[in-house]
């Protein structure tokens, strides 16, 4: 059996899905839940294979850690997969409907997309994670899931299969192409017409690429060079406490703090406070003259640390004069993903919210918001920097299209 | 100034439009409908221009009258932009909003994509009307409208541009590329970055074109391989009068029945009243051979009929066993634009609402409804045949993005 023969028999399998209820959607998710646990030996099994390749192999310690799955992350997935169970069942939502003047009456309602695909990396758990999302939304799903985990998604697939056969629905809606490399991905790409939306989660280069090469129409996931203002008003203690936790919470993900823009009159009171709790907890400090001259620790920054994404303890650090040059700081080299104003300033805040144009925009909180299960999503997609569709964390909505039903007595057009 | 110049001028004053409130969006429309008819002279003289270029390069009498702008059409496109004026304003529609448990206010709101671009070609009224929903949104537009009709629209453009100039608002929020050719459109496909979503409205080949060159997002209008399934259970007047309104009203529309799908048990009743009313109209029947030997005028029907868009008085007729028939022929062939069924059995019509897989599914009523006016859209930027962001007829909501708007009270991630 070849990709392309994989991807035809999720889209077969995509329309018995489709009109699956929500009770037998809700049954097989359970039933994932169930035989995850249940499978726990054979998927830490499967998945020291990984680990021990990915040693040899020299992989960081980071990523081995990503990538392993023991008893306690096992049953930490079979809970996403009951807490998808639990959630609102989005296709059927009635989005719009009217009556038009000749009687005819229109509802616009939310239906699967058919089958979604998925290209990611290194976490085995995104692949429950989408395989729940896509289920309880009433998507097939061909997932393909990186050399590195290839061992442990390949299990975590036929146990998905199993146990979704086992509750009724056709096991053939969730597929893998992780046994054909990188000729797998590169048929889910060109695919049109067999898959109907494609996520990419990774890495900027495994994003741009299928972003770049996608037949498929693509949902693109991105970056994050995440600003904070912290204007003349802002109040100290939330000034330093937001700033830290946005930077220092889990600084290796995408809504983590990377530049911090301070009004000019609150540098001298405030950046001390602020950067002395960031070093404290081993931040390095990139930042601008008038922030050297505050701060004693603080490097020169350049004008790649205002591009910089850095994934590490490092800020960026610029003085504004004020409001309008931090939205223009933010309008060049912001990716659009989460910024956040700390403002006491009512005008200011709501200025920030209109102009600032990023799929997330925050008064007085920490951008690591920016999350779907922090949303109440349950578990996420990915989240989305492009304005297609769906824009921020991406659940179960995002994994919808509509459609027009129109009912009538006959009506024909004038 | 090259044509990429003006895509970035577009960019630029994208906020200043965003940021309009309706009224300035309204009198600026209304401004477009006042210079549209003081300037008719003008624009039936830059038309005749075009008009004479097509005659001279053997343009069909049909592509000559769709080009054409006269007085009375001049105005209807003035009342047109007035229709949009009147619609309510998308922007700052609250599509979801919540509060999270720590405390955290979400309000998920429509707001402009920011640049639109549209592709298309021959008829000038779509510059007027994709500049108006464009407008309308909050959105600047980059327009490229095919050689054909490149007098007149250079100069709707024009005068577009000092309408909204004279309104106060920034002129450059409407350009067009016409004056680059063909270079115009592929500097526009390009423009990642630049133009956030980019609609091709034509011919199959046009939107074929655009969907593989472009690396900007695509919404895909498509072409219409539409089926009417005449159910068992039909009232013979609905059949006949549904039918022949699908088919003739106007058969050189996406939107127009091609191929009639009718259930043996109603073929020798309804078939020969059907057939013979669009007979009168002068429609060439394409049947199989149930339908030949009831009904002596009908020529052979060959695979290519059941794929074929006639756009013209063709129409292909089959007699199937029963609604598992019909579903099947129309996931085969059908282009997933507009299905209808004719049917008194409210079973059969449920099951057909939701097994159906196209943008628009109707119940008793003709085809032709899918559009952007009859929905109540005032103009429309298309049909979409695509799943992701938008399905069917495209009017303002779906010249919208989404961001959210997050306001907190020092609320840091635990």
């Amino acid at each position: 059996m070849t990709a392309i023969d994989k991807i035809r028999l999720a889209k077969q399998a995509s329309a018995s899905i489709a009109r699956a209820n929500t009770l037998q959607k809700n049954a097989a998710l359970r039933s994932i839940a169930d035989h995850l646990v249940a499978h726990s030996k054979e998927i830490i099994e499967a998945n020291e294979l990984d680990l021990a390749k990915g040693s040899s192999e020299g992989l960081s310690a980071g990523l081995i850690d990503r990538l392993r799955l023991d008893k306690a992350r096992i049953e930490s997935l079979s809970e996403a997969v009951l807490q998808v169970a639990s959630l609102a069942d989005p296709i059927g939502d009635v989005k719009r409907g009217m009556t038009l003047p000749n009687g005819l009456r229109l509802n616009q309602v939310a239906v699967p997309f058919g089958v979604v695909g998925a290209i990611y990396e290194a976490r085995p758990n995104v692949t429950i994670d989408i395989a729940a999302l896509a289920l309880k939304s009433g998507n097939a799903v061909v997932l393909r899931g990186g050399s590195a985990s290839e061992n442990t998604n390949l299990l975590l697939v036929s146990i998905l299969q199993k146990a979704i056969a086992s509750a009724g629905l056709p096991s053939d809606a969730i597929q893998t192409v992780d046994d054909f490399g990188r000729q797998g991905a590169v048929e889910m790409m060109q695919a049109r017409g067999l898959i109907d939306v494609l996520v990419p989660r990774g890495s900027a280069g495994l994003i741009k690429a299928v972003v770049e090469e996608s037949k498929v129409p693509v949902l693109e996931t991105g970056d994050g060079v995440v600003h904070i203002f912290v204007d003349e008003s802002a109040r100290e203690d939330w000034a330093v406490e937001i700033v830290h936790n946005s930077k220092v919470q889990r600084p290796s993900v995408c809504n983590a703090l990377e530049t911090l823009l301070v009004h000019q009159n609150a540098a001298t009171k405030l950046l001390p406070s602020i950067l002395g709790r960031l070093s404290e907890s081993g931040v390095t400090i990139h930042g601008d003259d008038f922030t050297q001259s505050l701060f004693d620790g603080a490097v020169a920054a350049t004008e790649e640390d205002w591009k910089a994404e850095y994934y590490s303890l490092d800020l960026a650090v610029k003085v504004v004069s004020g409001l309008d040059e931090a939205l223009q700081h933010i309008a060049k080299y912001s990716t659009h993903h989460t910024e956040s104003i700390i403002t006491e300033d009512v005008s200011n805040a709501e200025r920030f919210l209109q102009e600032v144009d990023s799929a997330v925009v925050m008064v007085n909180a920490a951008t690591r918001f920016t999350d779907g299960g922090e949303f109440g999503f349950g578990a996420e997609v990915g989240i989305s920097t492009q304005k297609l569709h769906a824009r921020g964390p991406m659940g179960l909505a995002e994994l919808t299209s509509t459609k027009w039903l129109v009912r009538g007595e006959g009506q024909t057009r004038v």
